[in-house]
């Protein structure tokens, strides 16, 4: 049994980041520039807008975090995207998830110019993605693929089952498995809430992903011997004797099922740091083009 | 067996709009305009492009017809779809594929403006189409949904098995049955041509979309009793006793599948005149929206 180790491989993309962030200095151009906008305190969302800020900062990234209040309008954080779009300096910016309940998430990222999409939420960007143009691919479904191409996991012809269909994950990921290409050419299954026997089909797979966050859902009795099993659930679980008041798990009965597994992702530290590595890598990829077509 | 008769429902659903358009007429709104480029002389393409043109005088849409000769250049053609997307009395249009080989498909389909994208190949259309979104979903595969929606088969919960990845069929179908919503809601697997033991998966589906044009792929040993099937293969076969030198034949071996089957359609007369009737259906929303916004 192999971990994929999603916090090692994120470091190694990274450091690779950053030489070609240093050469792109030496050679006097701009470095990329990502901004990301924040609406509210939300504990996760702090968390992590505070992790890709850090990690501009370690690899050469120019960034700007943009806090706005609980309260702010979806006018007012309208007006900043469209800043945002309109400004040179910035080569990509994210609008962190879920925004407070008053503002429409959808016309939030309608707004927000393909181009400068560095998390591949736009429409024409997904709509790339599925029809296997270039494009900016959504960091975890990215990073899920980028994890496997580096482990050299075998997936062509092999049976992926993708729990979960949502826009963020688990669609995307089983477009990306199922396309010609390095990591790809598996026969993918889709299954979901409505999903009859999933037991029947997750005995099937070779490559089985989680993206439901329920924690614990996939048991070692669901999982054949050899599978690979890549775990994108994240659930805070409350517990009072830990420092922080909670911990967090995946869907994955983890020690159990690694038992069986060929691969598998360990929660934390799998496909976690991969989503930040992948947005920066985005960033990186929005600034040449910039470049190319300034 | 139930014969899911493409050719009936397509008539039903030209009425309906038929109707609509008398409407508009009535209240003195101008009507749906479709027009369509064809390059070259292509006699498929010729046969599918006469038939839409055809279909939209029997219900009332104004068309344009522009038939362009084989050497036309990428660029004559860009004018002409730039013409197009600036004309205020077309309300949508297609580009009949394929192009001849010295015209690059994708950057032509890629000029289409998506608001006159009546096929919903342009990948914002495709994005939309994927995130649930409100779109023009290509004719094909919303044939299909429209299909099974009118028959009313159940498919919630249902395995289906998408056979071929193909932009056009079997990647939106393998979307759009896995998504919420009526003739949708079930667990979907996409196989194609890397897929292993492709029987073992048919086998195993309440429902199977066949999009590969090999004819008779799908034989009556595939297939479980009760499966719903259909077949969108559209191949043509030479045959010297026949009038036209040719005959159409579907992926299915359909005398012996339609034995065990509970649904399946025909070809042709099955998914086929679906194409048509939904390609219209886009056109009528298309001059919706065109009148709302104006």
């Amino acid at each position: 049994m192999t971990i994929l180790d999603g916090k090692k491989i994120s470091n190694q993309i990274k450091d690779e980041i950053a030489i070609e962030v240093a050469s792109m200095k030496e050679r006097g151009e701009k470095v990329p520039h990502l901004a990301a906008v924040l609406v509210g305190t939300d504990g996760a969302s702090l968390t992590y807008v505070g992790s890709k800020v850090r990690s501009c900062k370690r690899i050469g990234f120019e960034s700007t975090l943009h806090h706005l209040p609980s309260e702010t309008t979806e006018k007012e954080l309208l007006q900043l995207v469209h800043q945002l779009n309109e400004d040179p300096n910035i080569d990509g910016y994210i609008v962190q998830l879920p925004l407070p309940k008053h503002i429409d998430e959808q016309e939030v990222l309608m707004a927000v110019h393909p181009d400068k999409d560095v998390d591949g939420f736009h429409p024409t960007n997904f709509g790339k993605m599925a029809l296997d143009m270039e494009t900016f691919i959504s960091a975890t479904p990215y990073g899920i693929m980028e994890l496997l191409r580096r482990y050299k996991v075998d997936t062509e012809g092999k049976h992926a089952v993708i729990i979960g269909r949502s826009h963020i994950v688990g669609r995307p990921i089983s477009i990306l498995m199922s396309q010609k290409g390095k990591a790809a050419n598996a026969t993918v299954t889709l299954a979901h809430s409505r999903t009859k026997n999933i037991k029947e089909l997750t005995l099937q797979a070779d490559i089985i992903v989680s993206a439901l966050g329920v924690p614990h859902f996939l048991k070692a009795d669901m999982v054949k011997t050899g599978a690979v099993i890549i775990d994108v659930g994240i659930t805070r679980v409350e517990d009072a004797t830990k420092e922080k008041g909670y911990y967090i798990t995946g869907d994955v009965d983890f020690e159990a099922v690694s038992k069986k597994a060929s691969y598998i992702t360990p929660v934390p530290g799998g496909v976690g740091p991969m989503t930040i590595a992948m947005l920066l890598k985005n960033t990186l990829l929005a600034r040449e083009r910039h470049r190319k077509n300034a």
